[in-house]
C-alpha cells in the first residue's frame, strides 16, 4: 500500500462531524456546571469525532518508540556519548525505561522500533529491526539522509501505524530515541518555521550555556548548507526534502506515523519538543493531516513553545518535562481516559433527578 | 480523640527526610537525564517524605466529599437552586456524578458525607448521614456556625480521616458540595487574607457579570458585620472565629480532615477554589499541616489564583476545570501513581548497563 513513493501526500481521513455535534450535546445534559469540565469536556468532544462515535474511548493505546542515531552527534552536541542509543533499545526491551515503565503502568502496547544505531546491540526481544543504517549522515557535511533513507524511515512510521491499526488500537503515541536528536530538530524546525537557532535550540539531555552556543553554531552551519538546497518541487516537496536533509531516522518515522495515522483515522497523541516537530514536518507535508493530532504536554525543551505556537497547540500537561521516548504522551493518557469516562458514564440530569440551573437572580 | 474542642491545634506529623533524601538520591541514579520527569521527580521525592519510604504509592486513595448548605443562598448568589445539593447527594451515590465516575475509573474508595441540606433526600445507601444542621445560618445576618457546628464540622473530617487511615488509604482526597459554597469560600478567603470581595468571588456555577457583581456585595456585607468581631484569642483562635463565621460545615469539615491527616502522617491532595480556601484555613488553624498538602490543580474559578498565591501553591494540572467534588484532585491522582511507578520500576545507569552522561564537549 505504502510502495508509491509518494504515498505521505495521499488524503487524509476526515473527522466525522455527527459523532462530535452528539458529544458536545451529550456534555451538556450531564450534572455539572456547563463547561465545568473544563479541557477534559473538549478532548471527550474531538475524541468523538475522530473515533465517530459520541461516546470514544482509549481503552487501547499502542506507543511506538523509533530509534536511531545521528551523524551530526559527531559535532559534539550532546551531553551524553552516542552509545546510548544502542544501549537505550535493551532498557526500552528489557523494562527499565521511563517509556517502558509507564506502557506497563497504562496496560498500553509497546513497539520499540530500532532503525539503526552505531553501536548496534544485535537482536534483542521485544524490539524490532527495521534497520536503514547505522547513522543518518552528519548533516553538516551532507544531507541526513538519502532519497531511499527517507522513504525507509517513513514506512517504518507507517508500519508501526499498519501494527497498531491490526491491534484494534483506539489511540497512537509515538515517541523517540536517539542521542544529539534535538539538535536535528532544532535544525528541521529552523527551517520548516524560518527561525533562527538560537530561537530553538536548548539544553537536550543537559547542555550548559557553552554547549548551547555551540550547538547553535552547528545548526547555523547546517542550515547555511542547505539552505540553496531546498530542491525542485512544490511547498510539500520542499518540506520532505528539508526533512531527508536536516531530519533523521526517528524524526521521519515519526512523522511518517501522523501521516498514517491520519490517512486510516487514528487519533494520535504528540509528545513533545522532537515529536512536535515531526508533527510540524507532517503537517508540512500533508496538512490534512492537523484534525488528527493532539498534544500531550509542553516540554521543557527552549523550542517547544515556539513550535507549539506555529502548531496552534495547546497540550494538556505542563510538567517540567524534557525527557522524550514518548514519556510525556503516556503520563497524558489518563486524562484521555478519564475524560471518556466521564463523558460516558456521568449521569444526565434527566437521569439523576438533579435540578438545572438558571436559577440566577435577575 | 477529637474530644477535646481544640484538638486541631496539636502538633502534626513531620515528613521524614531519610526517605526523601534516599528518594532524591534514587532519582539521580534512574536511566534518564537528571530532572527530565520534571514535576513528576519532586512528586515522588515528595511523597517518598511524607509515606516514610524511599519508594511511596498511592494504591489505595480514599476520597471523601462532604455535603452541606449554605443559609447565603437565600441571598441569590448561585446560578443553581439549593434543592440541588440533596439530589447531588443520590448522584453521587448512584454513580452518576463526576466524582463517582472519576473514583469508580481510578479504583479510588468514595466516602459521601451529608452534612445537611435543605432539600433532606432522607438515608441513602453509600451516604454516610453526620447531620450538623438543615444549612448554616446566612453569615449576612450572623455567624454561619454556631461553637458546636464548628466542631462537628470539623470533627466531620477528622471522622473521614480516621476511616480513611483504617482503610490503609496512601492519599487522603477531599471534595466538596453545597449551592452557595463559592461565595462562602470567597468570603472566607477575603477575611483570611485581607483581600477584597471583588478579587476573589468569581462565576461559581455560572453567574453572570450582573451575578458577579450581585455576590461581590453580598460579600462585602458580610465581612462589614463580622470585621469587628475577630474574636479573644491567638491567630489560631482568629482564623477558627473567621472560619466560623464566614465558612459553611462542609468547607470546616475539609479544614479538619486535613489537619487530622497532617497530625496523622497522610499525604493529603487538595482539589480546587473552595478546598483550596479549607488548606488556607487549616494552614491558619495549625501551620504544621503545610507539608502534608500537595496540590492538584488550578481551577479557572477567578479567586483561585490569589488562594494558590497566598499558599505558594503550584498544582500539577490546569486544565479549565471549576466543578469541584474533588473532580480535579481526582484527575491528578493518575499523574502520582505513574510518578510513583516511574520512581520505583526505572532501572537504574549500573542495573541497565546505559552509559551516564558528561560527555559534554569542553
Amino acid at each position: 500500500m505504502n510502495d508509491d513513493a509518494s504515498w505521505w501526500r495521499r488524503a487524509c481521513a476526515q473527522p466525522q462531524n455527527e459523532a462530535q455535534t452528539q458529544a458536545q450535546a451529550r456534555q451538556g445534559q450531564l450534572t455539572k456546571p456547563p463547561g465545568s469540565l473544563g479541557r477534559l469536556e473538549e478532548v471527550a468532544i474531538r475524541l468523538a469525532g475522530l473515533q465517530g462515535t459520541p461516546t470514544p474511548a482509549v481503552d487501547r493505546v499502542w506507543i511506538s518508540v523509533f530509534a536511531a542515531d545521528h551523524g551530526v552527534a559527531a559535532e559534539g552536541v550532546s551531553a551524553f556519548p552516542q552509545a546510548v542509543t544502542g544501549e537505550m533499545l535493551r532498557n526500552f526491551a528489557g523494562g527499565g525505561a521511563a517509556i517502558a515503565v509507564l506502557a506497563r503502568a497504562l496496560g498500553a502496547h509497546l513497539d520499540v522500533v530500532d532503525l539503526g544505531t552505531v553501536n548496534d546491540p544485535g537482536p534483542i526481544q521485544g524490539v524490532r529491526r527495521w534497520l536503514i543504517a547505522p547513522c543518518s549522515a552528519n548533516f553538516c557535511e551532507r544531507a541526513a539522509m538519502t532519497p531511499a533513507q527517507l522513504q525507509a524511515a517513513l514506512a517504518a512510521g507507517a508500519d508501526s501505524v499498519r501494527r497498531a491499526r491490526e491491534h484494534g488500537a483506539q489511540l497512537f503515541v509515538g515517541g523517540e530515541m536517539g542521542i544529539a536528536n534535538t539538535t536535528a530538530a532544532a535544525a528541521l524546525a529552523c527551517a520548516l518555521l524560518g527561525r533562527a537557532p538560537a530561537e530553538l535550540a536548548g539544553a537536550g539531555t543537559g547542555l550548559d550555556a557553552h554547549g548551547i552556543a555551540h550547538k547553535v553554531a552547528v545548526i547555523e552551519r547546517a542550515l547555511a548548507l542547505h539552505a540553496s538546497a531546498a530542491g525542485p518541487g512544490d511547498a510539500q516537496a520542499v518540506a520532505a526534502e528539508r526533512l531527508r536533509r536536516l531530519g533523521g531516522f526517528e524524526i521521519a518515522a515519526l512523522t511518517g506515523a501522523y501521516l498514517a495515522a491520519a490517512q486510516a483515522g487514528l487519533a494520535v497523541l504528540v509528545d513533545g519538543f522532537i515529536a512536535s516537530v515531526a508533527a510540524l514536518a507532517a503537517r508540512a507535508l500533508n496538512p490534512g493531516c492537523e484534525p488528527w493530532l493532539l498534544y500531550a504536554h509542553r516540554s521543557q525543551e527552549r523550542g517547544h513553545a515556539a513550535v507549539l505556537d506555529a502548531l496552534q497547540a495547546h497540550p494538556l500537561l505542563d510538567l517540567g518535562m524534557r525527557l522524550g521516548e514518548a514519556s510525556g504522551a503516556a503520563v497524558a493518557v489518563p486524562l484521555l481516559r478519564l475524560s471518556c469516562a466521564l463523558h460516558g458514564g456521568m449521569a444526565t440530569f434527566v437521569q439523576a433527578g438533579v435540578s438545572t440551573g438558571h436559577a440566577e437572580r435577575a
